[in-house]
């Protein structure tokens, strides 16, 4: 099927006017749980609002606990506070990332950091998080504090690991796989999985869908990483190239770096060389397009797509704990769009 | 009585080894929550572990928790946790803190973001404020939770405050207070409060302390900006003069540009002035003589001084909502020992 096809079942799917509305009481119980009685908070907040994207977070919570229930209702309070809880997590994250990579544009605007400086932007991100926790506690279930505080244990374990093997030209694939999963999958899986716990499905369900989820979040990485690569400014909305000026390592490089001919291994690490010792702290843009040629010509590009393709298929697979829903077919449609970056 | 009888009097206290005891069960509470298994994390909690200093917020929780205590015995595991809880959140925003001070000294020792940079700094710090909330969430209390979570979000609004009149020469002292009493204070508030709630104190207890720690924090932050702005750096054991830099106006130079002369006045804001247009972002010791001498001269010193040791008058009258005991002196005692920052 092709993408354009998926597009167009996802619209039809009995269930997108009840996941349209879900969202927007996310949205809605996102807008209230960030309300100050601070003008200047409130004036970032407001900018903050302008990050939110296509909202595969709370989709992935959303969409998991229909697939989870036993009637067609609407989901629960704590599966939509749940859902607005992994948001204000997955933004929380994103202002955070913004300071490390020295990022100057998301979603097509100003960064908080380019906007109000890097100390606004720790303490706005503090601001958030503290939020999603405050949010979460106002369920009466400590099982999913907990599980949440577990997951942003190993998301910032992810991040600091990555930040340990910054301008490690030697990272492998193995470590590669071992931040994604940490900084980037862990959010997702627990999306799924906790979904499925408050809809009250056992732990084979619950674990086919961390699984579920894991895989999609490793496939998300793994695209957002290309594109950083080998994407355009202007349709993927954020500055690119930070990656590679920031020393990270990505699966598309690491594969080029132990597969490349001398040749091609040198004219790589020679560029890499530069992002180290460059005053700018930035590549230029011939610099990025020889990296995206060198990355494109050794195949390196459709070996990390390759991957990413088999995140999506493994996916699928892991929702065969699931019975054949509307919500599952929707799930399944997730995973794909995840390969063309409409999440 | 002297600070030295004072300091006495709180060795000699019934207390002291019951507290002691108490202390080294937070700390390995502490150590056993920050173990991971990445070694780059390790490396950097164990630099982290030479920030604990005099516990101020434990002890605040243990000893209002031996205060509340209807029998003498060993503080409950909830409170235990709670002071453990208490040190992880304010250690994550000593870590951010020195991001947004460009601090290199953290009690005589590197900072994180001066050893490892910014980006390690951020994230470590979210890391441990995760695990302040991952620990938290044991406690099977979702009121506790929910209140540390509250108080976070306070925190952050405080620091976001503070940012958003970076360079405000004429920032008042109702403004300056604002934010003090939510960066510093109402940590120190809910410490005790939920110490007394926990202790199965009612409504007035748990008011009564959440007003002495509230007042305890005001007076150890005067103290600590007073510090900053007229302290000896090896005898404080961290950068000083970062206020200026930074653009904060603190209770002395509030006071000082709010009543001094005119030549006083223009001599001081000719300073400041300066901190915002220095590109090397730091005052000479020269100016920060000057300033020193200024904010002594025009009595503003002392006036902050006075307004700590009113704090101090009213933290120990809070008190009376407590039976007279041996832990009710030490907390009063604690309120003193801030003047002479043995805190």
């Amino acid at each position: 099927m092709s993408i354009q096809t998926q597009l167009a079942s996802l619209q039809d799917q009995t269930i997108e006017p009840w996941l349209t509305t879900a969202l927007e009481g996310v949205e809605a119980r996102f807008a209230a749980e960030l309300t100050s009685d601070l003008p200047c908070v409130n004036r970032l907040l407001e900018h903050i609002e302008r990050y939110q994207g296509k909202m595969l977070r709370p989709r992935l919570v959303l969409v998991s606990a229909m697939a989870c229930s036993q009637a067609s209702g609407k989901p629960s309070n704590a599966q939509q506070v749940l859902a607005t809880v992994v948001e204000l997590v997955h933004m929380a994250t994103l202002v955070h990332d913004d300071i490390l990579d020295e990022a100057h544009i998301r979603r097509g605007g100003d960064t908080i950091n380019y906007l109000a400086g890097n100390e606004t932007a720790v303490m706005l991100g503090d601001y958030l998080i503290s939020h999603a926790y405050h949010l979460c506690s106002s369920l009466d279930n400590m099982a999913i504090s907990r599980s949440i505080a577990d997951t942003t244990n190993r998301v910032c374990e992810g991040e600091l690991l990555q930040l340990a093997n910054r301008f490690n030209w030697s990272l492998d694939e193995q470590s590669y796989f071992e931040i994604v999963r940490r900084k980037t999958a862990s959010l997702c899986g627990v999306c799924c999985q906790l979904a499925a716990e408050l809809g009250g499905r056992g732990a084979g369900v619950a674990e086919g869908l961390y699984e579920y989820g894991e895989k999609v979040g490793v496939a998300f990485q793994i695209v957002d990483d290309l594109l950083d690569l080998v994407g355009v400014e202007r349709t993927v909305g954020k500055t690119l190239g930070r990656d590679v000026d920031k020393g990270k390592l990505t699966l598309p490089l690491i594969h080029h770096l132990s597969t490349a001919d001398k040749a091609s291994y040198d004219a790589a690490l020679l560029i890499l060389g530069k992002s180290k010792d460059d005053s700018s702290g930035q590549l230029s843009r011939d610099q990025l397009d020889e990296i995206h040629k060198l990355v494109t010509d050794s195949g390196a590009v459709d070996y990390a797509v390759d991957w990413a393709s088999r995140m999506v298929v493994q996916a699928k697979a892991a929702l065969e704990v699931l019975p054949q829903s509307p919500a599952r077919n929707v799930l399944s449609s997730m995973a794909d769009l995840v390969l063309t970056r409409k999440f």
